[in-house]
C-alpha cells in the first residue's frame, strides 16, 4: 500500500500517522521530496481500511498495489479452479456450452429445447424461473414450477440445470434442485445473497454488473469465497457505455484480464451483451478465441413467441451451425467440444 | 407505442402482425412508404410486451411513446407528492436535511451527532447499521446494534431516522424501527426487496443505481408504488461514468428531469456523489439551486477516524456553515429552511 | 512520481532501472518488501515520460504525484487568472453571461437578439459562423460571411464577440475580428490547432470534449498555455455517459474541481449539456450556485424556425427571467450581475 | 422519419406543421389517439433536419428511421466496398495485417522493424511521424523527417505506409507521400479535415474516437465520402468507459454491426485499445474471430526503449507466433493470410 502526502505535510502529523499505521502491524517506509512526500507500506496491510487512511486530511491519496482479493487472486492459488457438476468439468480443457431458453414456459418447450441443444453440442441446460424484469408489470417467470420444469428436463436429457436466484429465501429451494446457480448482473453486489450463497457448496454463475470494474467482480466472488464457497464461475455479459445500437458493450478484453488476475473459470454471454439474435454467432466466436472458457446461449423454438428475449434468441437450428463454426477455433485455441 | 418494421416486409407478414396485435385490443394504423414502414398502435397498449414484439423478425424497433412508469408518472397524478415523517414533510416547501454519519459506531458517537446536526438544521438523522461493502473483509457495520442505538438517538433528538436495510429477511424490524428505509444504490434492481418493501407502508428513500437510467430508477419507483407503497422518496447520488478524479459524477439535470416525469420527491447525496469532503458544500448548493427536496449529507464528529468513508465527511462545525450558506439559495428558489 | 514494480522483479533489474532514471536527474528510493517493490524518485521529474517507464516489462505501473500541467495549475499559479475582454472581466467578482443564438442566420436575427440579450444582462454575445456538424448534409454555418454579421451586431451593441473556430487556416482572420475565440468540444484534442491558438494572444473559450476527463482537459488548456498564450477560458458543457434523456450530462463537480486544480475561469453551458430548452434555466442556477464565473446560454428570438439547435433555445424573454432568478443565488455566493 | 406529438397538440398546430412539412416535398401521415399522436413521413425526407423540428414545441421527439448516412450505407452499396493499396485488397479475402512501431524513430529502427513484419506476415507498416500526445511536453514525433524515413522503408521492402494526419495543411505532403492517410480517434470529428480529405483520392484509415457510437463515426466516413473519396477504411480501437484496467474498452460487436450497416472494410487496433502488450495476442484473435477485415497492430524492436508506448508494442519474434496462431482462425472463418 501506498499513502502519498498532501505537499507541505507537517514532520509531526507524518510521525503520527506512521505511529497509528505501525501499531496495526506494517513497516513504514517513507520517502521525502519536495515535490513528493510517500509512505510505503511493508508487510500484512489487510487490517489497514484504505478509506479509513484517506479520511485523513494530511492524505492525498491511498493506491492499493496488491489486489483486495485473496482467495479468487491466482497469484496465491496458481493452478486453474476446475468446477465439476455432474460430471461435466467448468474450466478444463472443454468448452462449456450452456444454452436453452431466457425463461421456462412450459413442459414441452423446456424438455423439446433441452434435447434440441443437447443434441447438438450443449453441455449445460440453462433456463429462468425468476425473471428479474425492469418493469413489475412484465412477465416475471414461471418461479417454483418453472424450476419442477427444468428438473423435468435435466431428467429426460441429463443435462445440469442453470438458473437465476433472486433473493436469499430461496436459496434451500435452489440448493437441493439447481445444479448451478446463477447470480444475475443486477444482484452481482447484492452482498447479502453472496454471502449466503457462500454457505453453501454449489457451484456459482456469477454474472459481472452493468457498470462492474473487474475489480468489483471479483470482490464480489471473494464474497462468496470468503465463506468457504470456491465454485465460482464468472460470465461476462456486457457492460453498459454510451453505445445504445447493441443493448450493452460485450468487454471481451475482460476475459483474458481475468485469467491473469484470477484462477477462477470465466465464460461469455453473447445474447444478452448485444440484445440481437444475429450477433451472438460472431461474439460467440470471438468469445472462443479470446480464451472463454465456455458460452452461455439463448435458444428458443419459437423466437417470435418467446415470452421473454426473442430478439436476442437464436433457433435450435442456428444454434447447431454455431456449434460447428466454433469447433475449429477452439481446437485453434487448444480448447475441445463437447461433441 | 410505434413499430418500425424492416424495409421489404411482405404485405402478408404486416396483416399477420396486425392481426396479432388487434388481438390484444388496440387498433392499428399503418403507415407504409418506400422507405417507412410503421405501425402506429392507439389504445391501452399496456398488455403488449415491447421486447416480444421486437422478437418478431420483421420488426426493425419498437418504440414506446408513453413512459412505462404508471403510478410514478406525473401525468396521471400531477400534484407533487409529499411525504409525512413524524411531521416532517419531504417534498413540500421546507428543505428536508438529512445529516448523520456514514455508520453507526457507538451510542455517544450517534448521540452527539445527533444533537449536533439538529442544532444546526438536519431534520432527519442518517446512520448506517447494515453497510454493503465492496469487500467482505471491510467493517460491516454494527447491524442490530446499530439499530439500537439509532432509535436511542431519535429519543435524544427527536430526528426521525434513515436507515438502509439490504435483505428481505431484515423488513419486519425496519419495518418496527426505522422511519424512513433506504434502498442503496446496488440494490436499486433488486426486485424482490422493493417488491417487499412496497407491502410496507413505510416511506423509501430509494438510491439511483450507478449506472441506472432515469427511466429505469423511476421502475423501480413502480415495482414499489405497484404493491401500494406510494411513500417513495428518489435520492441522486452520482452515477458512474469514465471521470476518475470524482468518485461518481453527480447528475444534476436529474432533478429537473424527475419533476418532469414523476410527482415523487427528490433529494441529493453530494457525499457519495464526490467521495471528497471539500465538493460537499459547492454541490450542496447547486442541488439547491436546480430543485431538489433536500439533502443528505455525511456528517462525522472525527472523519479521520470514522469506520467508513470519513474521506467524505464533514465536520458538524462545517455542516453548521453549510446550512447558512445554503439558506439564501434556497430562499432564491422558494424554499425554507427548518431552523 | 511513483514506480511500482512487479512481484519477484530481481534486484539486478531493480539496480538497471534505477541508473537509467538517476541518469535523467533524479533521485531514486526503493521500497521492496515482501509484497510491495516500488521505487518512488524525488527531484525534477519532468524529463520522464511515463508511458516510457511503463514499456519497462519489470514495471507493473507508473502512478504520477504531480499533476502533469504546469502552467495550468493552480500550485505554481495560486491567485485566479482573470481574462479581460472590451473591459468585461472574466473570472472576476462579475458573472460572466454569454448569450445568442446557435448560428448567425442573418443580420436583423444577429443585431436583434444581440441588442435583447445585452439588455437583459448578457456581457458578451456568441453566434456561431462555422458549424460542426454530425452530418456533412446539415446546415454548415454562414462562414466568414457570419464572422461579418457578428460584428455588425458588435458595433451595435458593444457586446464583445465569441464564435467558434474549426481549422488553423481561419486563425488570421479570427485573431483580426474575433474577440473570444471558442474551440468546441470536438477539437478539445486537435493539437494542430491548440498549439498554433497558442500563439497568438487572443482569449481562448476551450469547451471540455465529450469524454474528457478534468486532466486531459487541463492538458489542452496547457497545450495553449505552453506557446505564451494564458488567456484560456474553461468551459463544461456536458460529457457523455449512459444516460440517454439528456443529451449529455452535465458534470458541475467539474467546477469545484477546475477550482482547486488550475486558477483558470470556467464557465457552464447548460444549453448544449442538456439540449433541453426548459432544463436551461435549473442548470443555468446549478452552475452560478456550485461557483462557475459564468454561463453561456443560446437565445434565439424564433426557436422553431432556428436553422439549429432550436430544441435548446431559450427566448429572449425568458432568457431575461432566467437573469432575475440567477441574481439572488450569484449574490449567495459573492457574485454580481452586469445588470 | 417520425414525429412524436406532445399530448394534447392542438387540431391547428398539426396542420401547421404538417403544411410546413408538406412544402419541403414529403407526404405526411397522421396516426392519432388518445395516447399517441405521431405523425409518420413518407418520401425523401433527406431536406428535413430533424433538430430544426425538435424545435417546434409541440412535437416531443424526432425519431429517424433511415439511417442518416447514405454513401457508406450498405443498403444503397450491397457489395463489400475493396480498397487497393499498391496491389494489396483490404476488405477482401486476404487479413490485412498492418504493423509497425508506435512512432518512426530513426532509419535503422523503421527499417528493421519493416522488414521484420514483412518477412512474419504484415501486409502494410505503420509508423507515427505527427504524434497527438495528450501533453504538450511529451515527444511529438519526427514529423516530415518522420515521413522520409517511412518512404525509406517502404523502398527497402515494399510495404505500403500507413500513417496519421493531425491538420489540413499537411495534406498535399501526405497525398503525395504516404499510401494510406490514417485519421486519429481524437480527429474522427474533426470534421474541416475529413472534408479536405475527401477531397483528395487516397485510402483513409478513419479510426472510431474515444466516445463515437456507431452511427457517429459512419457518419465521419460520409462527410469523407460526400467530397467523391470512397477509399474509406475503419478501424475500431477502443471506447472510453468507467472499466480502468484496460486503457480503453475494445467493442468488438462494433464489428458485425458495421459489417451490417455499411460496405466499408473495418478493422481492428488491439494495441491501442487495451494499452498492455500481453493482451494483443487474445483480442487479435478475437477480432478475426468477430470478422473483421484486418488488424493493426504495434510492433517494436525494443519496447523497452521505445520513445512511446512501448508497455502496448510486442517484439517481433512475438509478432510471428502471433501470425501463426491466427491463421487457423482465420481459415475457420474464410480468410486468407498473405504468408
Amino acid at each position: 500500500m501506498i499513502i502519498v502526502l498532501k505537499p507541505g505535510t507537517q514532520q509531526e502529523e507524518i510521525q503520527k500517522l506512521t505511529k497509528q499505521l505501525e501499531a496495526k502491524g506494517v513497516s513504514v517506509n517513507p520517502v521525502i521530496g519536495t515535490d513528493l512526500s510517500i509512505l510505503g507500506l511493508v508487510g500484512d496491510t489487510s487490517k489497514i481500511d484504505p478509506t479509513q487512511v484517506e479520511a485523513n486530511r494530511n492524505v492525498e491519496r491511498v493506491m492499493h498495489v496488491a489486489e483486495p482479493f485473496k482467495k479468487a487472486n491466482r497469484m496465491f492459488h496458481p493452478e486453474d479452479t476446475v468446477v465439476e457438476v455432474r460430471g461435466r468439468k467448468i474450466g478444463g480443457k472443454e468448452l462449456t456450452i450452456i444454452a436453452g431458453p431466457c425463461s421456462v414456459e412450459s413442459e414441452e418447450q423446456i424438455i423439446a429445447i433441452a434435447q434440441e441443444v443437447k443434441a447438438k453440442g450443449a453441455t449445460l441446460l440453462r433456463g429462468g424461473a425468476f425473471k428479474p424484469r425492469t418493469s413489475p408489470y412484465a412477465f416475471q417467470g414461471l418461479k417454483y414450477d418453472g424450476l419442477e420444469l427444468l428438473k423435468k428436463a435435466r431428467e429426460a436429457t441429463g443435462l445440469p440445470i442453470v438458473t437465476e436466484i433472486m433473493a436469499p429465501q430461496d436459496i434451500e429451494v435452489f440448493e437441493r434442485d439447481v445444479d448451478v446457480i446463477q447470480v444475475g448482473a443486477r444482484n452481482m453486489q447484492n452482498f447479502t445473497l453472496l454471502s449466503e450463497l457462500g454457505r453453501t457448496r454449489k457451484p456459482i454463475l456469477l454474472k459481472r454488473g452493468l457498470s462492474a470494474t473487474i475489480e468489483e467482480w471479483l470482490m464480489s466472488a471473494e464474497y462468496i469465497m470468503a465463506e468457504g464457497n470456491d465454485q465460482v464461475i464468472l460470465c461476462e455479459r456486457g457492460i453498459r457505455t454510451f453505445e445504445t445500437y447493441t443493448r450493452n458493450t460485450l468487454d471481451l478484453s475482460a476475459i483474458p484480464a481475468i485469467k491473469k488476475l484470477s484462477h477462477l473459470p470465466v465464460i461469455v454471454d453473447p445474447s444478452h451483451a448485444t440484445g440481437k439474435w444475429w450477433m451472438v454467432e460472431p461474439l460467440a466466436k470471438g468469445a472462443v478465441a479470446v480464451g472463454a472458457d465456455g458460452l452461455i446461449v439463448e435458444v428458443h423454438n419459437d423466437p417470435q413467441n418467446a415470452l421473454c428475449d426473442g430478439q436476442q434468441s437464436i433457433k435450435p437450428c442456428v444454434f447447431g451451425e454455431l456449434m460447428q463454426d466454433i469447433a475449429p477455433i477452439a481446437t485453434a485455441v487448444g480448447r475441445e467440444m463437447a461433441l
